[in-house]
């Protein structure tokens, strides 16, 4: 294998997330109050895009990932998108890249605030789930429905993320 | 106000629940294994049924509820499902009622285990959103769409929860 190329994560932003998905945080006033104005409602945050097939909800059970962090191979939904919603306080990598002719760019990688989730826009170019120093369960909502929905991409050069840029 | 009658709140079990909605829980043996084996898939979990609109992720900020719980309200929305996915490990009563010709039954109450997501089903009564003794933020993926989607019946005599049987 060929030595890795350097790759630095830094805080995901939602302007700098835009192209390729959505930071599901709330909004700068909430949409709506609800019960009696004991809890806030901030609506519709994240694109949800199923070229077939219809939404779901699953749950992903991911192990802990650690720095130093090895990126070999990025992945691809073409029919749908898919939302990463963790059930608990830890922080996530968010590897991404755009698309260049059928194959993965120079990837970009960000790390969440604690408890922070994600959406992943239909097609998007991204790493796998990596709950960072601690196993994870994350609700999912995306596509369920029939026929290959999955493209990998294994780079001739991985890359490396050392550590978090703050 | 009438004296209220008294409510009991147990445990939460997907058995139970099933009249009213889905346990978004993992199944005995997950449906995939993915990313190399890291990560367990347990797919499609929730009834999501919309009858117009669409499917979204909203946020809802909630503050903190205590015991006891009065149960002076349940509120159904005619036109879609409503999953709530807490993004911590706190708990959540589930007051729920079975619909007896247009208001609710006699409500039952249940408690999650902590960090326990539920999906409500089209049209079920419920009581409000009510972490247990924490201020929560949850993600809800429900209808999103226009026109009116919320029915409210306030009880003749409420419903007093005690306490948690265990």
């Amino acid at each position: 294998m060929s030595s890795p190329l350097p790759l630095t994560a830094t805080p995901l932003t939602a302007s700098e997330f835009a192209p390729f998905g959505d930071v599901i945080e709330p909004r700068a006033t909430p949409t709506v109050m609800i019960n009696q104005g004991l809890c806030a409602r901030h609506s519709d945050l994240a694109l949800l895009d199923f070229a077939d097939g219809r939404a779901g909800i699953s749950l992903f059970d991911a192990q802990a990932r650690h720095l130093p962090h090895l990126v070999e191979m990025v992945e691809r939904h073409p029919l749908g998108s898919q939302a990463f919603i963790p059930l608990g306080p830890w922080r996530c990598l968010v590897i991404v890249a755009a698309d260049a002719g059928g194959v993965p760019d120079t990837p970009r990688a960000f790390v969440t605030e604690p408890g922070r989730a994600i959406n992943l826009h239909r097609g998007v170019w991204h790493g796998v789930l990596t709950p960072l120093d601690t196993a994870g369960q994350f609700a999912v909502v995306d596509r369920i429905g029939t026929g290959p929905n999955l493209e990998e991409h294994w780079f001739e050069r991985p890359y490396l993320i050392e550590a978090l840029e703050v």
